[in-house]
């Protein structure tokens, strides 16, 4: 009766323990993500309009049910750290209960401008308009100086990455303050596009303490930077949409700590965290592990997450996926066939491992050029 | 060899997977949080003072052990993001990888200044000087117009409930917005002070986008509030150490999603996130769902929230256990004897099941009074 386009549709994977009984399971969700109260001990109208409304159930088999609750708009208000209460505030202190999808009602959508460049900006701010993918590198490790970390931008820079990234263990660290490692950095940077007539960018890592956010993407943009990396989790999500919505800058967001939220049964699915979520808090770029790598993604995830982050989304612009945590180089050509050219390909510990890293790096740039080339790469 | 008490340690229970080797985990770990490449690609000087060491590891049967890994302070420099990076960021996209514990050094914990007011502030703020528990219900739920949860504070507050709190998914809701409803709601609890000569304080939820943060905070504080409620998982927990450190008022923290990162193998232990972590961006309070109630923690796991909130922690005050989470009204004095007067009970869901809701806060009081009364409760 209440269930309309105009409602928020959250999807839960419920897993039920002996006896437990799976409509009992979803109406509790409804009430504890609202009222927060037990029925009966609220006003009707009160119940009428925000407790949230089980609008399908299905068996999955397995002790396992999908669940399908929608929600008035204005439980939520404008807020996104009160969106994300609703998805999984009070629950997550529960059991059996994974988020496995997101629909916004477009009022509710229409207040997240979501990415600022997109897929389409970032390769303008790149050059790169072809139908290739982007590769990035971080420059790493922690514990360098500035002034090592810059020549490791200029040697990148001078191969042709398009995007060299502050690993995002860099910090404030006294062995590369922030100001210094970003000045040098992108002064490196730019010295090897000079040379080389490139448009290599350096993004620094802004993670930081909450009171130094904006100063530190705003050094980054006085110093030339077109955009900055962060680790939505580590800073709270809510500071990046705000950082995205006023910086003018490309983000780039890493997954620090989301895999604490992704569990079998129990959690928010990474394609919603990182897709749907971190696209809507307006990240140009999503770092994610990618299968295969150091780190236990499955394809059918990844492949998830890459279509949350294109898929059509109201006004929302797509985002890169960038997928990464142990990419081989000579995969690459591989994982743009499978994945596409809307790409980012973040590749560091293969190039590292060798004796040359710009020598590694330039024929990784060139095999990824020659096969953007050499045969049309399927849309997506 | 560099294991020292100038190290960030932080314990780990490991879960491995057959055939997976319990020492190559732990120095995976080591590496991974901290220069993210492969043994042989770093400069031996930084591989020397950046990267983990495992001080210990101890089988704890059924596949599962014990690692300490220590990390020089120079990784994690000032910053809580990057502490929370050291402590699970990547690994926390692996598998099998609990944080059990986790101990600074001097150095570090010197830059986290904790409660400002602590279990002792919070008692004098209440004006509740006695060994016995301090008393906190929610004004709710969402939906309700400001003045009918105004009209709920005032006969919470007439009562004699210490602590009147909005439920945490009251935001900015047209139904009563975050202005209106916290000067009504103060206005309405100090009217019942008048009337009795009692102290109950009301904590209004200002958790809300990042921009609006510190504005929330200043407004909860000219209305002559002396704390605010905020969800640090929902804001940020370095947003929520800034305003314990400026905002001069009483922080209480609620712990949605933070069962996203507790689970029986892998994620932060429930233990160390709300007690530890909590306590140290500056709770001076923490609530949690107590045993029992309508979540899953264990007696041992409540216990062990409760011994990380209060313990001798440097120069960090003590913070207040907020056992809550379905607490019934008439289990309070068998709380009180079992977790000690040093703690606040939220009780809302059994007091708004009756039908005279002030009658019953009102019971409650003077139960807890009592039973402080009649026999000194032993301490911790």
């Amino acid at each position: 009766m209440r269930a309309s386009p105009e409602r928020l549709r959250i999807t839960y994977r419920l897993t039920c323990a002996v006896g437990e009984d799976p409509d009992a399971k979803a109406r509790d969700i409804a009430w504890e993500q609202t009222v927060e109260l037990p029925e009966g001990s609220i006003p009707p109208d009160v119940e009428q309009r925000i407790v949230g409304e089980v609008e399908a159930i299905e068996p999955l088999g397995a002790g396992r049910w999908m669940a399908a609750i929608t929600f008035d708009p204005v439980t939520v208000g404008a807020d996104l750290p009160q969106l994300l209460n609703v998805l999984f505030g009070n629950i997550s202190l529960k059991a059996g209960i994974l988020v496995t999808g997101m629909d916004l009602p477009p009022s509710l959508l229409g207040r997240f401008p979501g990415p600022q460049l997109g897929i389409q900006g970032v390769r303008e701010a790149c050059g790169v308009e072809a139908r290739r993918p982007l590769l990035s590198v971080a420059a790493k490790p922690v514990g360098l100086t500035a002034d090592a970390l810059a020549d490791l931008c200029y040697r990148l820079a001078r191969a042709g990455i398009d995007i060299v990234k502050d690993d995002h263990g860099l910090a404030d660290q006294e062995t590369a303050p922030f100001r210094q490692r970003v000045e040098r950095c992108q002064q490196a940077t730019q010295r090897a596009n000079t040379q080389t007539g490139g448009r290599s960018l350096y993004f620094p890592n802004i993670t930081g303490p909450a009171p130094t956010l904006e100063e530190r993407v705003r050094f980054a943009r006085s110093a030339g930077c077109r955009g900055v990396l962060v680790s939505p989790l580590l800073v709270g999500l809510d500071a990046v949409r705000w950082l995205a919505e006023s910086s003018g800058l490309a983000i780039l967001s890493h997954p620090a700590l989301a895999g604490a939220f992704w569990h079998e049964g129990h959690g928010i699915a990474a394609d919603v965290l990182l897709g749907t979520i971190f696209r809507l808090i307006g990240s140009d770029g999503v770092i994610y592990p990618n299968v295969g790598g150091r780190f236990p993604l499955s394809l059918e995830t990844c492949e998830a997450i890459n279509r949350n982050l294109r898929a059509p989304l109201g006004r929302v612009r797509p985002a890169f996926p960038v997928a990464a945590g142990g990419i081989e180089a000579a995969r690459v050509p591989y994982w743009t066939g499978r994945y596409g050219p809307d790409t980012i390909f973040l590749v560091s510990s293969s190039l590292y491992a060798q004796p040359d890293l710009e020598g590694a790096a330039r024929s990784l740039v060139d095999a990824v050029k020659r096969h953007g080339d050499e045969r049309p790469i399927e849309g997506h």
